[in-house]
């Protein structure tokens, strides 16, 4: 029997500032609120905390099309479709996304902030805070708000990921009448970052969640890199 | 302060039969395991059930392609893309999925189920047979596993929802720095689909789970055919 699944908003953990270990800020937030982080939760951390926590900010002009345009260049390393001034791009970490995950919104005037270098890093990063500093062994998600072809609206995913499974491989496990299954590589990374954002909202800054309760055999090793279709496997680009 | 969220599974409902009232099984089996459906819950019911209660099942020798490839021809509008036996196609609905929609798992030898004509008055009709039967006001989220571009592995997605908004838009909410953000547009009805994922599991025999304590704003008018990109202004088509 598969147990219940939680998913607890983090308050209180205000803005976060350059050299920052979100791992301390978690866990006092999550502490203060009366629900302290547990071995086997998987914490989302939404990138634009992770980014300003690693000082991924660059001086940028909002209004100037064409410093922003250079600097989604600068962070991509393909550019999938342009319309207007909406660019969908690759980034070097083989996501694709709008604006090469460059974010205007709740940063400074005058600032924008870049993914992280490298996300699945930064997920260690706080996975390995947490243990060494907070006695808890957790998994960790960075979440990011992508847009998807042919479905409107956008979905948070992970861009980063450490101590979980990002895709559980159901392949050859029966089905409910006894049979094999035929293609079962669910994403649960995704999946858990897009229902922390069901208590996230995006203007209710609350950039942290803890999923507590998800089957203990995804825990172990995983990364978002594992989420990144092969260019030569993937029949839409 | 938003509420946590719980996605609790619901077990016990057994092989569902055309004409079974989908209503009626998750409201005795939720109450079997101790976990009432309440008013503002929203129920996530896999697609499979859907159409097997609405009789969607159709004869097809599993090993036979060629009569494998008409069926998915007559379920859709467009053909997508083709690698060897991997049909990707537009739906008669508009959702872009691998065979149609049709599935070959779960269902006994010698038949598929396809999806339901309008997974919308699926989602509807389980929603409204809560209310008149059971007395309890829910959402309901038909679910489905659909593949994506770019990202590997597979998410539940919402194909068909009642009582509550597909898509919640932000845009104009301020951000926690007290601007106007940018794009906003989360398709929250997916994001509850891959949450419920997350307690069923493709092989734990799981058809439905309860998805509670979702933002009480989001509950009232919806549709999946809301979250169907407009070919026009799809940059991916």
């Amino acid at each position: 029997m598969t147990a219940r699944v939680e998913i607890v908003p983090v308050h209180g953990i205000g803005e976060v500032r350059p050299g920052d270990e979100i791992a301390d800020l978690v866990a006092a937030a999550a502490t203060d609120q009366g629900t302290p982080v547990l071995d086997r939760d998987c914490l989302v951390v939404t990138q634009k905390i992770v980014s300003k926590a690693e000082g991924r900010l660059v001086p940028l002009d909002h209004e100037d099309r064409s410093a922003r345009h250079a600097l989604i260049e600068a962070e991509s390393r393909r550019i999938v479709r342009r319309r207007g001034d909406l660019v969908i791009s690759e980034t070097h970490h083989g996501f694709v996304c709008a604006n090469a995950g460059i974010d205007l919104s709740n940063v400074e005037a005058g600032q924008a902030a870049l993914l992280p270098v490298d996300p699945d890093s930064s997920a260690h990063h706080i996975r390995n805070a947490l243990r060494a500093r907070h006695g808890v062994d957790v998994a960790v998600v960075v979440s990011d708000t992508f847009g998807r072809p042919w479905r409107l609206g956008l979905t948070d995913v992970a861009i980063g990921v450490a101590g979980i499974a990002a895709i559980v491989d159901l392949r050859g496990s029966a089905d409910a009448l006894g049979r094999v299954l035929q293609v079962t590589e669910v994403a649960v990374a995704d999946e858990i970052a897009g229902a922390a954002e069901l208590v996230m909202g995006k203007a209710a800054g609350v950039p942290v969640a803890i999923v507590r309760g998800l089957d203990p055999t995804w825990f172990g090793a995983g990364a978002a890199r594992d989420l990144v279709r092969n260019p030569q496997d993937d029949l839409f680009r």
